[in-house]
């Protein structure tokens, strides 16, 4: 059975694979496998015979199902569950009807297989970050030493290296798929039957909980967790976190790209043929668009944690689509930003061009310092450097030639002082020993990684 | 061209007619119905020829066009209008390519084709909000004079009447359905070309986008806003008032309904054979689910309006889906509200006995009002409705039994004037001229609509 | 009595004096005035005597109250009417204690004093949103022919001149400034009494209402709206549309600024005297982060619109905070671009260095056309451009430079005809009409508006 | 000193205490604690003398700087360490200056210092939850057996017990302090100095951050994360999860405590002398809008992850405000509900009162399973039920009467089985099983917390 077409405008043009294990056939499978597990405990457990239990998850396939008639159903039942048991009982032989869906409620089957789907789409997420990863750790050890200015407010401040950037966002990528993969241990099997007692299901109520948390790879919480949402929250928070982490390198990219400044490009990046000097960051945008759309889906679900009682009437509904979404907008972000980095064009050259488009100014710091070093006091030496500068923006002549006319610095520095104070590659400070740490963090965390 | 299927899980479990109007197939052939429209307009304006625009014309038929292979093209492009335009200019005959597209650029034909699909599903949207403000405006007229506890922090607080509920309702969806008619005059074309200048069109730029818009039923702007979004903003900050004002009904009918009120019910709303007795509010939480989505939705397009220079990398990209799930989901919504409220069974007895409940004590606001006016100094008579109020719940009597014992009232209020201080329906204050008012309100504003 | 000390971090570093129209002392006073305003109104329909309204009116001075003690109170009690009205009560003489807050409940003191709030604080936030319409249409004039590149993605597209995009960013706000303008004449009073019917005012509610909405400049309803929040709703969308067209204008001015761009500047922007090549966007950047917060505000009261019955428990709670930050960062954020947008500097040379920094491609469309127009057919047209931008860019040169090199390009154009097509003052398109219609959009918008 | 005054609309009404934790007045001692950490750190890397840095954390105290003054500055300069570092340096001796905010840059300070202030306002938002988690486990054992009604989208749907609900509330609330438990341990120092570098420290960087990290008790992380906000998104988010944690239990008591259901009660809820009967849920309305307003927070955190190069202009300034007030909102939020829990007052006999209103209706699903296990099939069963249920509704008698009288059930279910099926008592399932997981989850929690 073919997945459903990609979305013209979809939010996160997620490749095929990875819309497949989210579109609403597959939602339909995880509800009928979560049937099927649960069948499948319930004999475990005595409470249904093998052969019943056998009998359910032989039917519980999607193909046998009509989606669209679903929807319509479950557009009048409030939910997709009941339509979807009644058909369910009818595919069964009789004797296995009493199987179906037994002790359990709408709410169970619906949030169950949304943990399923998690699940499943965290899968190809993590993998796409990993790659990202990878690729980013190894960016910052071969640019360790390409020098290209640092930037605040998007003005010049003092040197640093691409590496250093690179590092950066590896760093930023481990501890986001850090927080996925703690997502990821909480996804849990919520199963309680009408008011969350397993009243229906006598003494074995918890048994089957296991047996279905065994099932279906996830966690047995301590009680049903109809109405108190945190797993929810904490799944679609970590997505938000993670689509924001790659966010930030694609914001990166799309900054280092703009025509002025030219330091990296997106392999690939959609040309045109009457603009051949456009450099469009087709994919940046695409996963700055996604983290923008993940953080919406996640104020939804954030806001949707007050839910009274057992079952919640409307903020438990509005949940389903914000968290799917969420799903695929991250995955397809990982899967793309891992294709963005690992192709990633830099320009060193470029790089270092544009750090001396200030004429040295960016190493006025530097200069400072070693008039202090120097024996200069402090402010002397602050006032040194500061008058130097604004001669040399107002000469438009370089800082180091305004520097060795000055006296009262020629005085202190020597030729050689002098030029190793204007060198921005003696002023990186932790730079280099920050590459290892971040190129550390990546393998460390990679190596204790559960698949 | 069936519509697709529903979704299963989908956020607003909207008609068929709705859902074909937002589709895929719906988005493309809106982006075709802008070419078109463009295409025309370069030929009255003398760029094109009449024979070239309606050659293109004749070619922008969705059907004619794969949106499944366009979509993939359209994750590698950034945007679904290169490989659209691309198809088009082969489909078209030679002689007409040149036509094609002339002088537009991707971001003009996705913003004014969600525009137009704005102005499309506004229509059901109104139409379902405006059944709901007449069915309102009934049930506000019918049950004008049937009382109930007014509840503030869900505690009772005075009667009311169901009627004033109702006319609240009617005056909030009047409100909403007015600002989403504000926000249906805003949809404007959106044509500037690659940068803003309409560079390619000479001088006959402004005429085009007058024309444009002519045809395709929008305002013409003063500017392009390819980068102010207030338009964006504003259509989206409609429909999220318009999602919350319905979403306000539904939040009252699911309490009116829960089992210890039962005032009211949905009609044929989803039971269960082995729970008789529940009465599950499932269209109106699916109103107030939708309600929070929309509220989701508002806050991406509101936090993506920092969009810089001529064109954003991200932050318009995140802007598609949200407002395109955003009108589905509020056209879902007034659809399901309609039929909610025009089948709403009321059950004024019931409304009665729950007045009833606290022993006459909502009415311990009018005796005291009552004592003041028969002499009694306002403190004093506050004193003795407290200490009456106390008695009668801790001797579990109504307050007007205890009331009639009390020397201190019954000196002051002979048994006539008591009962009147004590009779709900003589302490209703504005209520009926709100109900007049409300019903005014809505009739009015359906006069002075414009279709 | 002085206003409360500026925030330390806070949201808008706004000025002394919207701060004072915003802080608690003036909320306190709102609360009076709003008090004093029902008592006198009440005195118009004749429930209390005109003396108790004076009384009551000449209590109602918040120098005669302690926020603090208030605060603390109102945290045990909910809300700080309840405090207050105590207060209020024993400060009039004995026989004006029965005219104060007669008819009212909390919320009618909070809602409406909200209300008031709306109206002084949307005060200064148009007169400075009006200042920088003005400025921007000033400078949209000033360098209407000042050419620069036409950014999308951050990639140079087509020539533009800055005066477009100034005309841009004044057509932004005032859409924006229009917005608010609806929202200030929706602003109305909120009171219905304990339950929404007025009951304890008998025949007289409807006149005190409006009595009320005359005293105070605010509307008067049809009915009550404690629980539909449109209005609410309204205001404070209408901020976040306002924030977010600062935001739009902030956001570019930072782009311009950028060390490798360069082409505006704050003036009196933050330097450093170790860093003088710094030109920080201290203002820009505190636009920008307004806009974020006010639509995290915005966020709050759209998910807030579900409110039960006649007052909710908690939704309403929510609003105060995020309404009164979002107009004191919207305040804020209109002074500080008033001074940003009048004191920009503009560095026209740098915008035209810029423009000619991909040596003529951003012309390469207009060439393609003059091909067109030459003769050539489309195809072979673009196909001419593609090469020669392909080898200009390979080889180094301007792209001038390679076409008149070109047999098949200098075989269709003279060496005018080329310059022509190559100068970007001749592909300018209706940007011209453009700069028109966006200063005769603030100019009229000026003119029609209401005090 | 004295801490500020309360706020009179504050968003969370938190005590005196938490309010001092929090205020500006704190926030910049914080700042100041983070210059004197990092004066001590350098001395012990040898950057600077041990009678420098102690000279430094000698004038680094709130009371020796003016608030109101720095925040007008720091309106100017763009952020309050720019003035707070030239009034600290005229503080110090002259020979102390040079050591004075030595290496680091203004981001350093207002990350590190809000770092600090998560630290010590997480400390009352735990020991608020701890207390609330102790209470409501406590009510977890104290009514493990008093009935009451499951109610699934407001509607009764099966016997509970009021533990069972304290015993959700336990998990849920335990759950959240886990996660404000881990964004605990990701606190972590910034420093990374004017771009990320360190340069300015040579090679003593990291130790340096190593030993800011020790002296102020936060994580050393592997780089400077000035744009990579994940630990920022990480606590706020964790807020968000506390705070709808805290709401849900509010949301619960809210709905308990209407006046139709009056199953527990606030102590000392507000009343009203004038209308007695009203039991306002004072303290659970501000605890939902707590959770309202965190999750808006939250949601600017979330957008503002988005950070451009070495330092974001705006999306960083937009953190600020936001992350302050969800601390404080969380923390007054926790604090309140400790009180709420530990005080409520429950009313068992209105429980079992409530959970006969429907006549026994809510036993049905056990009479069907009785009647199963008797030997009907399934859907004979059903039907049978169906029938007597209907019957019961519409002749307003109780299930069990009818039951009784139904040949087909009396015919299978004897008198004894019959009056099993319908005692709720009986019907329980994992309810007390689940309600000593509860118990023992909160316990183990509880022991292995650190303090």
């Amino acid at each position: 059975m073919p997945s459903e077409p990609a979305t013209l405008l979809g939010p996160s043009y997620a490749s095929d694979a990875v819309r497949a294990t989210l579109d609403d056939r597959a939602w339909l499978q995880a509800m009928l496998d979560v049937e099927a597990a649960l069948a499948g405990a319930l004999a475990d457990a005595g409470v249904v015979t093998s052969a019943q239990a056998e009998a359910v998850a032989g039917a519980c396939d999607a193909a046998r199902f009509d989606v669209g008639d679903l929807a319509r159903r479950a557009a009048r039942a409030g939910n997709p569950v009941i339509p979807l048991v009644a058909d369910l009982r009818v595919l069964v032989p009789a004797e296995a009807a009493a199987a179906v869906h037994r002790g359990a409620t709408s709410q169970d089957i619906v949030d169950t297989s949304l943990m399923l789907l998690g699940a499943r789409a965290l899968g190809p997420a993590e993998a796409g970050m990993s790659r990202a990863i990878d690729a980013a750790a190894t960016l910052a050890q071969r640019h360790r030493l390409d020098l290209a200015p640092g930037r605040t407010l998007l003005q010049h401040a003092v040197p640093i290296t691409f590496g250093l950037t690179a590092a950066t966002w590896t760093v930023g990528l481990v501890d986001a798929r850090t927080t996925l993969r703690g997502a990821r241990r909480r996804l849990a099997v919520q199963l309680g039957g009408a008011a969350g007692t397993l009243g229906a299901l006598d003494d074995a109520g918890i048994s089957v909980v296991e047996r279905v948390a065994e099932r279906l790879g996830l966690a047995a919480p301590p009680l049903p967790w109809a109405t108190t949402r945190g797993r929810m929250a904490e799944l679609t928070l970590a997505l938000a976190i993670a689509a924001g982490a790659m966010g930030k390198v694609a914001t990166d990219i799309i900054a280092l790209m703009q025509t002025e400044v030219g330091e990296v490009r997106e392999h690939g990046c959609g040309g045109s043929s009457a603009m051949p000097h456009k450099r469009n960051p087709a994919g940046a945008a695409l996963v700055v668009s996604a983290a923008h759309q993940v953080a919406g889906a996640a104020g939804v679900v954030l806001a949707a944690q007050l839910q009274a009682h057992q079952r919640s009437a409307g903020t438990w509904h509005a949940e389903w689509e914000p968290v799917r979404r969420a799903l695929e907008l991250t995955a397809g972000s990982a899967e793309r930003l891992a294709d963005l980095v690992e192709g990633l064009e830099v320009d060193p050259a470029r790089m270092r061009a544009n750090l001396d488009l200030t004429g040295g100014l960016v190493m006025s710091e530097a200069v400072a310092g070693a008039l202090v070093a120097g024996g200069l006091d402090p402010a002397a030496a602050a006032a040194a450097v500061s008058r130097c500068a604004a001669q040399a923006v107002a000469s438009d002549k370089p800082l180091a030639e305004v520097l060795a006319a000055d006296p009262s610095v020629a005085g202190v520095l020597d030729e050689d002082t002098l030029a190793g104070a204007l060198d921005p590659a003696l002023h990186l400070g932790s730079t280099d020993a920050f590459i290892d740490r971040a190129v550390a963090y990546a393998r460390d965390d990679l190596g204790g990684a559960t698949p």
